[in-house]
Formats: structure tokens, sequence, C-alpha cells
């Protein structure tokens, strides 16, 4: 019997019909980074021959069991997310899937780093299964930083090289995500350096984190073993990085537009080899309006990175990385990921191919897409017993003024430090200036521990509160309020429907969205759950929550991730992000 | 205790002093594709931090043990050839490793195929166990094509997909080698096919061969999946590969030259990413007076290219070729093979230092290189009776003219097919035109069976006959003369010898060159091989020998080489390459 390949082959020698032949397309040729027409055979689940175009015709002629005039279209790989965070989008991997292929997303390297703190190795397992035989090909690498700090944090499970070793045998597994806890790496931290140690030993890719990593600290990161960061915000920083070595995944993600840097950084070393291109975090409003990995090429382009560049680095780059060697590409041999988009201006994605099959055709996904295996639904919030009290800050003296640290949100995601001098009555200080809310994390892991309340700026809620269980990566319940009744409120509302997001006020709920898996995916179609965003965030707008770079749903979701700059709050205290250490919240007179 | 990564790690910090800081060098930063002073800290065997000059001075200063003043130097990472026979310079690894790293080759490719075609899998045993320990870091890729056509020719030895599944678990290994028999990869015959899925079951590189394989037959050729080409001779050929997306190793060996040609393509597509660059076949003689991978470097500088990514697919894109992720570059956590070269110009390669130590000083070699194993120097020469009559044409009737299918010296390495019309006596064809030689091929590995003969046009040779078991890659006994008592004279000689190369002439050897190692290398440095291959190179020239695109001594080294168009002999017959048929010798009249 033939196998697929012999066929395929006798397919490009001329001797077998294709299955499939793209006529005429403005083939976006990554290998030499030209533009020309082509025609394309297909044969089962690979290209087989792609045949230039001279003097306005194809050298020679491929015959097809079926035929599409492309003529018009631009033809490229399916495009890959060389690094992105399912839950992010707030849905399960096949209503991520269905989401992003629409917009030519045919591959993923996915992190299930928020589910692993909170489900552990049963949330990785899961994510890894629920991935299998979607049209998105699914990367998985093992979460590396659960929590990213410990003893600065502690969340739903604790990961070290002996369960990330054991992850990487799963089926599909690429190599270990994010290592976010880039000042362990550099001192060389045993958890964390052990962590790496197994990336180096088992020949894995090691993905790094790195925000505004520079000089010495940055050459002792790559020097320890990691490679790439999708954190650098400006485009000396990635200069710098890409000429240590540092592959940069550049990033558009929901709150993080850094495309426009990157681009800057490319027109002065346009030979550089180290670029791909990631969405980390998209959310589901923001994939319905803008798009997907389309939107990041868009962006580049506009940038001005040539597009066959662009698309080299959403394409074959992001595969070369985690070394799957006949992918993102059109060329015989290759596995037939292509999309046919109506211009290289708009990135429209017209119509798409995984492996030969057609799944998406005038931009409307035209095959089921299913896990075969269920979510996890069990309510996974584990919380301490609760009172009002819990969300007031316990002064060290019963009156008299105090200073606090605070946390205000600064330009570029980033949460710097600061101070307050506020009355203290009754031992509570409960009472803060107008642009000033109380905020609070809660282990809600079943750690056992009281709330720690602490005090941020710029966050806009005028009244009420707000609160989820997105808060990355330990998600634990972040809640942040005028009021400790209506923190209280919101924290109770999440317990009962598993997690998700909640706003209240004056004793009132105003909105929710209920998060079942984990506290962090709904089972539903990112449409369904897009809506209901907006409704949030237009609820969140009219208490005054301020609509920054993120969304106004998750606008606490970065708060509590003590590996970005520069200071955070964790269920344990506030955190110095750089020197790893906790800052007290009471400053001496 | 510490590890090497920690200590590593610790200095690029600057936590502990480095091993060796190499100062004030222009760095040539592959990554970017810049050149640019920098200081360069080494620690253990890797980089631990590369400092940039700004202003005039780094960026911040690295302490070290050791320090080296560079300042006017060109610094970059060792060359990595990407396909190169050791046994081309007919000395083992040992000494082909003194040879090469003199000249800036770190690290290499081989493909040990000329050995195992002679000695079956215990040669490439043996070359994987002499390779170990070198200041050359040797790439090992299993011989696919052992003999390059079975049915065409035999040789000492048959690979079968088993055979090289079984060599793929050696230790070094990385790929399997060229796969030369390109038109039954293209027909997916049984034999190559299941080779080819072997590499692809086992996630390895499939090294191709495919001179002027073009339009559907290219396109099937990479369908099935080998991805490489050496052999390209023309630009427009390495375009049509280029755009197909097959990796084109740029080369320059002692008898093809293509780097113009690839400078050439490269010129229209020059963001192309699949190229790297190799010496595939290397003479003793040209090593010594053109050096070796700085050669290539230098050639295709001067051809426009320009010296960050010619050095770039002299290092960066060899090492990724075969997934060495931390070699190939000045970079931290990289391996730090270093050169320090005095000028782009030359490429004179001043220092070497291979993973951190010093092994070449002001050009000259400062440590010990030996192979721990002895090289097997068992005679291995099994030929047959022979007397003078094996060596003349046999006719197919005893008296008259009879028109002869003849082999002809073409450019570009090719040998073409001719005709001759030559008279017939006593049965034989005894004495031919003067253009013309009797050429023999004498199976030399127990076939048990008398010389083939045929006439070649175009060797020069005037007189006597000229002989050698180098005879690509079956390595079969290959003899040309002008009569058929010299050509036995150089048998017999050659037999004794253990095989090498052997000219005579009116019954009296003019000059032998013993190869005892398989009949193909000798165990001496390549400074003692040099001059006697330059003896019988003058001797040869004497008696007419041209000296084609190949050196004298080499003339008939790829006269037998049934994957290299378009006519060839072997010890079987006559063979058309493209159609992989015999050629009748005797025309129909």
């Amino acid at each position: 019997m033939a196998t697929a390949r012999e066929d395929i082959v006798a397919a490009a020698r001329g001797d077998q019909p294709m299955d499939l032949v793209v006529r005429g397309a403005h083939l976006v040729n990554v290998f030499t980074a030209e533009i020309y027409p082509a025609d394309i055979g297909i044969k089962d689940d690979r290209f087989a021959a792609v045949v230039r175009y001279e003097d306005g015709r194809p050298a020679y002629t491929l015959n097809g069991f079926r035929e599409v005039d492309a003529a018009g279209r631009f033809a490229m790989a399916g495009f890959v997310d060389s690094h992105v965070h399912i839950e992010s989008m707030m849905v399960p991997p096949d209503e991520f899937a269905k989401a992003v292929v629409r917009n030519g997303t045919t591959a993923a390297a996915i992190d299930p780093h928020e589910i692993a703190n909170v489900l552990g190795k049963d949330g990785v397992r899961y994510m890894v299964e629920a991935s299998q035989g979607l049209p998105v090909r699914i990367l998985v690498t093992v979460p590396s930083c659960v929590p990213p700090v410990p003893g600065l944090e502690t969340s739903g499970a604790e990961f070290h090289a002996k369960d990330v070793d054991e992850l990487l045998q799963l089926p599909g597994v690429v190599g270990i995500a994010e290592i976010m806890d880039y000042p362990g790496v550099i001192n060389h931290h045993a958890r964390i350096a052990g962590i790496v140690s197994v990336g180096l030993d088992r020949l894995v890719v090691n993905e790094g984190h790195a925000p505004q990593v520079s000089g010495r600290w940055l050459q002792a990161y790559l020097a320890a073993g990691v490679t790439s960061d999708h954190e650098s915000r400006q485009a000396a920083e990635i200069l710098e990085k890409l000429r240590a070595g540092m592959l940069i995944h550049i990033r558009d993600s929901s709150f993080g537009h850094y495309v426009g840097e990157a681009a800057a950084a490319w027109k002065q070393v346009p030979h550089s080899v180290n670029f791909t291109m990631c969405t980390d975090d998209i959310e589901p409003d923001d994939v319905i309006k803008r798009g997907h990995m389309n939107r990041v090429v868009r962006l580049a382009i506009e940038a001005g990175i040539p597009a066959p560049l662009a698309i080299r680095y959403a394409t074959l780059n992001g595969a070369l990385r985690y070394r799957k060697l006949d992918l993102g590409a059109v060329g015989p041999g290759y596995l037939a990921d292509l999309l046919l988009v109506d211009d290289l201006e708009s990135m429209r994605v017209r119509d798409v191919y995984v492996e030969g099959r057609q799944v998406v055709a005038d931009g409307e996904l035209i095959v089921d897409v299913r896990s075969s295996v269920a979510p996890p639904l069990h309510n996974t919030m584990r919380l301490p017993e609760l009172v009002e009290d819990d969300f007031t800050i316990h002064a060290p003296f019963a009156e008299g003024d105090i200073e606090l640290t605070t946390i205000e949100f600064a330009p570029r995601n980033r949460t710097v430090q600061g101070r307050l001098r506020v009355p203290v009555k009754g031992g509570r200080v409960a009472e803060l200036p107008p642009d000033y809310v109380f905020i609070s994390v809660t282990g809600r892991h079943g750690q056992g521990q009281k709330p720690f309340v602490g005090v941020l700026k710029g966050l806009g809620l005028r009244s009420g509160a707000h609160g989820t269980t997105v808060a990355h990566d330990s998600h634990n319940l972040v809640i942040a309020g005028r009021n400790a009744a209506d923190m209280l409120l919101v924290a109770r509302t999440l317990a009962k429907c598993g997690g998700g997001f909640c706003l209240a006020n004056d004793g009132q709920v105003l909105a929710t969205l209920a998060l079942p898996i984990a506290g962090l995916m709904t089972p539903e179609p990112v449409e369904q759950v897009a809506p209901r965003v907006e409704v949030y965030n237009a609820r969140s707008i009219e208490l005054g929550l301020l609509p920054g770079q993120r969304s106004p749903i998750l606008s606490l979701a970065g708060i509590a991730l003590p590996v970005s700059p520069d200071v955070k709050i964790t269920n344990l205290g506030l955190v110095h992000v750089n020197s790893q250490q906790f800052v007290p919240l009471f400053n001496a007179a």
C-alpha cells in the first residue's frame, strides 16, 4: 500500500493529481523574502509542489482533483503564535482555536501557567489533552514558575524541577515556558536553576521573560541558558537583547503593544535572525475586534517591516523556534497550513487550510471543533472565612497618622512605589483620598490566610469594588474597593460561582462574569463571552474605572505578578520586584 | 559544589572573574549582522558576557584571570563546515582536525561514506570513535548511499534502513548524510525511501545531493523529505532551490568552486535564510595552500556577500542546520569557540579557542591532538586474479570496426557521453587514438569479478597508466591507461600497499601514494602527505595528465560515481546517471 509520503512525492513528480491546486495567488515566500505569483499543489497533509510563474504563467501545470482560483489573493503559511496563554481569552482550547484560526493562527506555542497555578499538573494535563485534534496545532511549553516567585506568594501548586521534567514527557510538549523568575535565574537560586537545567539537559527550548533586564543581568540570564523574551518594551531594549543573541517575540497583546518599538529596532538591524511574533494575552472582545496573529503582522508591516519578513517572523521563525522543521512555510514537504489573505494592508484572512483540509471559508469556520475531553468544572475557590473587617488595613496603633507604601499605576504597564499619609481611627485605616482604593489579595487555593490589604493609586474607581480571580499568575483573589462591605460582597459572589469577575457598589452586584474552569475560563464561545466583557467594562467605567492599557475588567490582572516591575502585591505582602524583597506597608514616621 | 553553569552565570553577573577576557576586537555579531568593538568574557567552556563599546569604551568592565588585547583583530565564532568528507584529505580525523583548526574550522558535519563503502558499519564506528575529543567538534551524518546506487555498482558494504537506523544511535550522530540517489528518492525506490523515512521518523536532518535537479524533480525530492544540497553549480539553479525551501551549502571544495555563483544568487535574494558553507572535499595540498573554511568565507566576501552574513552562514547557520543551538555565535551561553582573525580580506586566522581553551596561537597549533583509537590498517584490497588481457576491451567479433560509447570530460566536473569508431583486431580493441585512454573499474571488495573496461576522452595521459582506490564512492580500483601492461602493474602495486595512488609507464612505477587505511587514508600529518601529492602530480603532468578542475592525482576520483551527471563507469558497466540505466559499450553499427 502506498504511504502518504509516497503519494505526495508522486504528486510532486506529476504522476498523481494533487488533492488541491491553489492557482495564481501572490505567494509570500518566506525562505527568500519574495512575493510572486505561483501555483500551490497540496497532497494529503502536505505541500507537494509550488510552481512559480515566469512571464505570467506557471513554469509547468499542476493538476488537482480540486482547484481553487486565488488570483489577486496573497498565499502564505498559517501563522505560528510563538507565545500565548490560552486562558487569557477566558475560554478552553477548543473555543480558543475557533476564535484564532479565523484570523490565520494555525499553530500556537502555549504556556498553560494560569491553570497550572490553580490546578497544578492536572491543569497542564487537561490543557494538553484538550488541545489534541484542534485546527490550531498547540505546542505546549511547561510552566516554569508555579508560582512565579515562591516565598513571595503562594498559589494552588508549586512546580519543582522534577515536576517540570515529568510534564516535558507529555505529548506535544516542546519546551519550558517563560522563566519569569529572572532574578532567581540570574542569582542561580536552586529551584529555578534546577528547572533551567532540566531544559538544557532535555535539549528543549528555555523560554524567557526579562522585562528591562539589561547589562550584566541580561548577559547572566542568557548565560544561564534562557534564550528569549517577549517583554521588551523599547527599541533600545530590543536592540540590546538581539545583539546579545536573545530571540525577541514581537508582541501585540491586549495590553502590551510593542510592535512599533520592535520595528524601530528592526530598522537598525534588518538582517537580524531572532524575531518571532506572539500575542501573549488576548482578551475575548479584543480577538473579535482586532484579530489575532494577523493583526500583529499587519501592525509590523504598517510599522515598516517588509511584508515577507514580517510574515517570516510570524510563520517560519516561530516554527523553527520550537524545532518544527516542516512547518511555517509554503514549500514542498512542509505541512500544508495555508492562508489566503485579501491583501497585505488589511491582512483579512479569507480561507484557511490546516494540513491540507479547509477549515475556514470566506472568513467563516466550516468544520466542527470540539475537544475530546470535558473541562474541569469543580469549584476551585478555597477561601478562608471572610468578614468585612478583613478588607480593612489594620494599623499598628489605634489613633494618629500613618505613612503607607502604595502602588501606583505608571506608563507601559508598570506599577511603581508611592507613599501616602492617612489617618488611623480605631486601629484601622478606614478612609482613603479620592484617587486611592484598597487593594486586597486573598489566597484562594486553601492557604487559609486572611487577605493582605494595601493601597493602590490610579485605578479610578470612585465607589464600590471590583474583584477577580484572574490575577497573574497565582490567580489568588484580588479585590480593589473603596469600602470593605462591597469588597466582601465581591469575594462572596466569586466564591459561589467558582471565580471570575465581579463588580459591586452600595451592596449591589452590578456585573459578574463567572469563569467556572479554575476561575479562569468558561466553556462558551468567545462570541458569547465578549459581549459580557463589554457590559462589565461599561459598568466599570460608570464607577470610574480608567480604561488604561488593559481593558477595565482586567485592570487588576497584573497587580499581583511579582515578576513584572516595579512593585506588586501578593497574598503575602508588597513586593519589590527587582530585589525580590517584601516592602513594609507601614513606613517609619 | 558550584556547577560550571553556576560559575558562568556568576562571571556574567560580575561576581566572579572570567577565565579569559578578550578585549577590544571587532566583533562579528552574526545575530544582528553587525561588526563593532567589544570585550568578550569566557568562563569555563562558554562565553559568559559580551560587552559592546559605546563611544570608544566598553559599557562596563569585565575582569578576567587572563586577558588578551585583541584591538585591531576581528573576533568571530569558530567555523562550522556544514558538509565534509574527512577521507578526501587522505588522513584520519585527528590529522584532519590539526590541519583545519588552524584555518578556523572548529566544527564539521562529516559524512564518512568513503570508508563506509570499504569497511561498512565498522568504518563508520571507527570514524565516530576517532573523532572524540578533537579540537574540531565532529558532527557525524550517517552515510545513506552505500553504495551510491545498488544494482549499478557494488562496494564493500550495503546499507539498508535498519543499518542507518542503527548507526544513528552512535554518539555525536546528527543526521543522515547526502542522499545521493536522487532518482531513487524521486521515484520512491524502496531502499532509499526507507532510509529517508528513518530520518523523518527519528527527526534528524536528511541531507541532500541534487546536482541539476530542477522543476518537478526538485519539488519531488524536497517533498520526499530531503532538504539540502551542496551540488548546485549555477546561480539560477541555486535560486530555484532556495525558493523551493532547500538549504544551500555554499561550497568551495578542491574541485568545485561555486561560491561566485552562490553570491550571484544571494544578490537577488539577500534576505534568504537557507545558506551554510562547506568544503565537501579538500585535498591535502589544497588545505595547506588555500586554507579551509576561512577560504570559503573569504571567497564569499570577495564575491560580494557582506562579511557578517558570510560569517553567519559559516558559523551560526551551520550549527542551526544540525540543531546545535549553543554553537556558532559569540554570545552569552554559547560554547566558546572563538577565532581572532587578522582582517576580513585575508581571513588569516591568528588565534583559535575551542570551548574556551586556546588551541592555536599565532597560526600554530599549541595542543597535542591524537585520536584515542588506532586506525584500521589491515589490507582491504580484495582483488580478483588479474592478467594483462583483463585490461583490454574484448569485442563481440574478431576483426573489423566497432563503435564504442565513450566517456568524455566536460566543463563543471561533468562527464558526458561520446562515440568512437575503432578497429578490432584478434577480438580486441588494442589501440586508441591519442586523446583516449582505456578506463577500467575493478571491484576490490572481494566481488570476484574481472575489470569492466571502457574508453575515456580528455584525461590527457599520453602513455602509461594511472590508477587509484580513491574512486567515489564505492572506492573500487579505477585504472586508466594507454596500455594493459602498465595498467596491470598499477593494479598489482596498489594491491600490495593496501590501496592509494599509483602511476606507471613503460613497466616502471613512477610514483605511488599508499593509503593503508581502507585504501583511502594514511596515518600521517597532512604536511607529509601534501608534498607527496605534489610529486605525484608533477610526474602525472609529465605523462600528459591534464590539470583540470581536480588535481591530477584525483582526476579519476569522480569517474565511477553514478550519481553525478551525465555518464559514469562502475565495476558493472557504463551508467547513464539521470535514467539510472546501463549504457551498452558497443553500439549497433
